[in-house]
């Protein structure tokens, strides 16, 4: 199933001329923000007029985020270390959103960190923000990461995959959003050329886990939304979950998650060159619970932040 | 409009019968859960073999969900106040789900307050998991809220609307979930008992406020989702915008928000009542960004709070 075939939806001309990947500056696709005279970004607490956005963040050339606030405060704290950035004496990373509890945002060189909690309208809201704050502060040629966790679909728990396409829970390759009283579609396409290149810095034998190329689907639930016998509700049996995973991990679905449609159709929106990397937490074909002990959790969780850290390195030729 | 008419969904026999309001002990709509020998509560890092849950939690007769971690803690503090609970010295409420940083969760006397995120699936993943939780401790006769806040329409920002019916963009009184292939709808109905009880314990004079029975627009983003022009994405003009706004609002909708339909629809389901109680931050029909000031947005917050705590007290005659 090829995603541009499959994919129809009734788009404007206007629509159809804005899917161009962006060299240079990071534009808006909203000609209404440049007449503003104010932007609160208010689910991070920062606004174009409090605060110096440019002086902040002009140097950005890196979005990731990922679901837990203590994660994404690992992965900050990591990128000190890997991307070797002096901090003066008696400093250290701090929350930049800390005047509101929804998000955390970290600054790490050219690197942002930023948590997006669970689910399509919690990372909706801090992609906006986000897309908003990098355009107010002139950054240009950005690249956006999703590291995550999921089930994964035939895998070994711990196994990583980079999602080639993302669809939903019917295998269509596109985000619908009901706007003004019409459901519109969004096309939830992926870069392919950082996915390759970031399965090109992974090494399966050295690593002592496999890292592949596959399909994601991405849920509106975590429970029945993924086939789940464990949640508070359920009217279908064993045999109905096995047949249904059974089918989708036969088109080629390697994973199964909460966020990757979204940010896919948002990065083709947006003209930003983005990537999806997920940690496996268990294997869907055999169960449900995640009950593995918290210590090796954690490392399973480092994986995908251990390779977009070397992928920002070689980019940076560091 | 009345939801009973306007709504068309296939249903099994089975499903049919089974929304009736529970009395006495909570119940599972799911046959698989009793059989398992261990039930891990993930996203709050409890289990029903790790952890006494009837010892913990047998007492709860009310759930008080909200978005924001803070909001939720500074909610449990003062229903220690309001509730009179005696703290022995040298202790204090601490967050019950510690171990995990996707929620918190507090116990106060009879009362669980927890946090939900943004948005429907943030929502439906802790719903899933308290009704495991109460269920597993063998609560009986227990009432959800969710205390939140969201854009009005054609009120004055502080007003707070108490959820009649709570519907989608389109203005559908159901919630689609994508279940093994099918989209499901389920009817997202609330206890009109419990949402008069709220409005008749309000006295909008004594108040310098007004607290009103509404319907609430619930939806899957904040910024195309709600129709604003200060989004990172906008393929319409303040005409637009105002036209769709103005028909929901002749149609009876009072205020906007992102979780009420999850959370009807589930306590529908489930057989709990439920009821949803949410202050207006900004009046939608004048404009879309939040530039409130902290410190009376924070008083806003505390309206619905202080409603429900009302309640709480008046059914426990304090």
């Amino acid at each position: 199933m090829s995603s541009g075939n499959s994919f129809h939806a009734v788009k404007t001309e206007e629509e159809l001329s804005l899917y161009i990947p962006q060299e240079g500056l990071v534009q808006l696709r909203n000609p209404h923000i440049n007449g503003m005279d104010e932007d609160v970004l208010y689910h991070i607490a920062l606004s174009n007029k409090s605060n110096n956005l440019t002086e902040m963040f002009q140097d950005v050339k890196f979005v990731c985020f990922g679901g837990s606030p203590t994660r994404m405060h690992k992965f900050a704290e990591y990128l000190v270390e890997e991307l070797k950035i002096k901090i003066p004496a008696g400093l250290t990373v701090t929350n930049i959103a800390h005047g509101s509890d929804r998000y955390v945002l970290y600054k790490v060189g050219p690197v942002i960190s930023v948590s997006h909690g669970m689910g399509i309208p919690s990372l909706s809201i801090i992609f906006h923000e986000i897309l908003k704050l990098i355009h107010h502060a002139g950054c240009s040629d950005v690249i956006f990461f999703r590291l995550g966790t999921s089930g994964g679909l035939g895998l070994e728990p711990g196994s990583v995959v980079i999602t080639e396409e993302s669809v939903d829970g019917l295998l269509r390759p596109y985000m619908e959003l009901s706007t003004l009283g019409m459901i519109l579609q969004h096309p939830s396409k992926l870069d392919q050329d950082v996915a390759r290149d970031l399965v090109s810095l992974a090494n399966s034998e050295e690593d002592g886990y496999v890292t592949i190329i596959g399909k994601t689907m991405c849920t509106l639930d975590f429970y029945e939304g993924q086939a789940r016998l464990d949640g508070a509700f359920c009217d279908y049996n064993e045999a109905d979950k096995m047949a249904y995973l059974s089918r989708v991990h036969k088109r080629g679905i390697r994973n199964i998650e909460m966020e990757s449609l979204c940010f896919a159709a948002y990065c083709y929106r947006a003209g930003i060159r983005g990537a999806v990397v997920c940690v496996t937490l268990l294997d869907r074909l055999k169960g449900d619970q995640i009950t593995t002990p918290h210590d090796i959790m954690e490392e399973w969780q480092s994986r995908p932040q251990k390779l977009v850290a070397a992928y920002i390195k070689r980019k940076l030729n560091i």
